[in-house]
């Protein structure tokens, strides 16, 4: 039985292409993670975890986990899992450490890490995909993985656990995903430092691989730029193609409101992270206003307890949760269980650039019963993982590597 | 005029009596401080500026404190205040860093840390205590201190400035305070692992030095022993004292409101952190339930995004903004500017152990008019400061010593 034995920390940062990355807020990103490594006794395993940032700082995260992921030390992987809710919690609610966040942060990133590399060290040891191996828990094992505290007023283990057997009947009509494999979308198109030339360039080919649904950042200081690009955009690809715009919580609530109104003309499909991410408020009065558009938000979305605030204001209509934000794969699968209550869609954003969640797409879809979408996907670092995701015409197509796809090349 | 040629970071933890410090959730912390500080050129003046922690984790903030601080070196300090809400601004918007939070956990305590050592640096440099700094500056001089960005819709510059204008011709009336000194509540009285006989002596104690004022600790597993304990608490002190219960996030929403029903039969002057501090929703709906007693919430409420959120939702009625969790005195001013406008009462947190905010209070209660009530008043760390607050009769007396009393000792 594979038993941790030594775990490891590291710092990886990625120069990206000129311009790549760029939005109206985050000029110059780097992408980096921290990396988790949970090396087996017997040698013959070993998890990665990681948990993305834009660099700087990717070493603070780094020694969080350092800092809490001995408890892990010796413990065996099956036993280890089947009461990971517990361990999650355990450490999340550090009685010195918990201060620092609580549930955000460098501390909660660390705890993406850490958490990710268990899933990952639990599907090598079973010898699949995350994916299967998620689809053949029981509901009682899922839950089990999950920590439900402070969502007791609108879900717990047990309701959980009844969300999930409610679909098993009907999963085998969802099953042909995995045949077909699922839709991406094209962020990299319209990157915020682009040129107007770049970008409809980027968009045509997008196109022609086979997308139908391309992202732009938009946020600029003057609305009449972002304006102007998303009309080049929509007249290059047409009303057919879905467009995505996205702020990076550039705007103040009064600009979103007097920019998305502008924006209106283009028909974009979503309009993404419109103002700070803790704005529940704000995002609500934003969906009223753009209604019947949704408003997206995700990627800075700290923890479960925030997403029951979104939701419940009824202040996002897709939901980019992200397991390298939230709390690993576990609270990312209580925000998905979460989110089937209200009228919204599950979209991931791909902090892990779609390695880990081309895996929960597929579960999202036949153990929860949310929508087939598209999931989002970004080029910029497949040469840096080990089985970078396979995307070809506009689709992920199944994993079949045992983990969660998430080793780094050296 | 003093130039900030050195920064130097550190990461001091200090342990507590046996059961100080405890409560239902953080079981046996330490008290810690991530130290900023500035040394000028000349030798003549130095900055310290600290960020509160629970011990664990404190080098993460120290070395993030090293790495957002740079741009600060080679500023001259007056030069640097005339422009500091901008120079908050910049260091909480890093391209790159501001991913880890955004606005919130280690890296947002960092420039806590950094933020309130430039205060202490500029005080020093007038050579006047920060309460008299802050109370001699104009309105336009105040606000230049603060970064307003997402406060647009209800707080602009502006406006803050018009607050402040409007009440300085009655500012006369309130500044009796400065000889009465300010009151405090002693929060040492009812720690979560001191036994019954302990908290009743400590409670009859800080009756007779003069409080009228005190914290009981609840959050049991067991709701029976919150209970008893605060019967036996109102029993000791009668009714004339103020009881305040504090839960430290330690209830899910359902079972803060089956206790909070029991506490009432004790007149709670507020409950304190009833569940997870993001819960802006849960604690507006504890709040419906258990006025006119108030929520209060404060030493985990990350920043001014998140306050406008508790305030607009009349989510808490007590604000405990702590200027060693929100970005420093800066974000500090903003929410206690903020607050005027909504109907609750501003009684900060003291992660500092109140030796900034004895400072903040005077400035509150004579520049902004918010009620004179009393400051939390926690003993155990005063031996490490070089002056620490002088508190007696029950009450805060007017520091004198130029800057914000933050110097350690060695």
């Amino acid at each position: 039985m594979p038993t941790i034995s030594r775990i490891e920390a590291d710092d990886r940062r990625f120069e990206l292409p000129a311009g790549a990355g760029s939005d109206a807020v985050h000029t110059d990103p780097q992408y980096g993670y921290a990396v988790t490594r949970l090396i087996t006794e017997d040698g013959g395993h070993s998890g990665t975890g990681i948990a993305y940032t834009l660099g700087g700082g990717t070493n603070l995260v780094r020694d969080a986990v350092e800092l809490l992921a001995a408890p892990l030390l010796g413990r065996e992987i099956e036993e280890l899992m089947a009461e990971f809710g517990g361990v999650q919690r355990s450490i999340a609610e550090h009685h010195q450490v918990r201060w620092l966040g609580p549930h955000k942060g460098v501390i909660h990133l660390a705890l993406a890490s850490i958490t990710n590399a268990c899933f990952d060290l639990w599907a090598k040891a079973r010898d699949v995909p995350l994916w299967k191996l998620l689809l053949d828990l029981a509901p009682a094992e899922i839950v089990r993985l999950i920590d439900f505290s402070y969502l007791d007023e609108v879900l717990t283990a047990d309701q959980a656990a009844a969300i999930l057997r409610e679909r098993m009947p009907t999963r085998p009509e969802r099953e042909s995903i995995l045949a077909d494999g699922y839709p991406g979308y094209d962020t990299s198109v319209g990157w915020f430092a682009y040129s107007d030339d770049r970008i409809l360039e980027n968009a045509r080919r997008a196109v022609e691989a086979g997308f139908t649904a391309m992202k732009l950042k938009v946020g600029s200081p003057d609305p009449a730029h972002d304006i102007r690009r998303a009309r080049l955009v929509r007249e290059a690809v047409g009303d057919s193609v879905r467009i995505m715009v996205d702020a990076n919580q550039a705007w103040s609530l009064p600009r979103a409101l007097e920019v998305c109104a502008e924006l209106a003309e283009i028909n974009p499909y979503w309009v993404e992270e419109p103002t700070q991410p803790d704005d529940v408020l704000a995002h609500r009065e934003i969906a009223r206003a753009i209604a019947p558009v949704p408003v997206a938000v995700g990627e800075a979305v700290s923890n479960r307890v925030m997403w029951k605030n979104f939701l419940e204001a009824g202040a996002a209509g897709v939901v980019q949760a992200d397991c390298t934000r939230l709390a690993g794969i576990s609270e990312y699968l209580a925000v998905a269980i979460l989110a089937t209550k209200y009228p919204v869609k599950v979209i991931p954003h791909v902090g892990d650039m779609g390695q880990i969640h081309q895996h929960l797409v597929f579960f999202n879809h036949i153990a929860l019963g949310h929508e087939r979408l598209f999931l989002e996907y970004i080029p910029h670092l497949r040469d840096h993982f080990r089985f970078p995701a396979v995307v070809a015409d506009g689709a992920y197509h199944l994993p079949r590597e045992p983990g969660c796809s998430t080793d780094l090349t050296a």
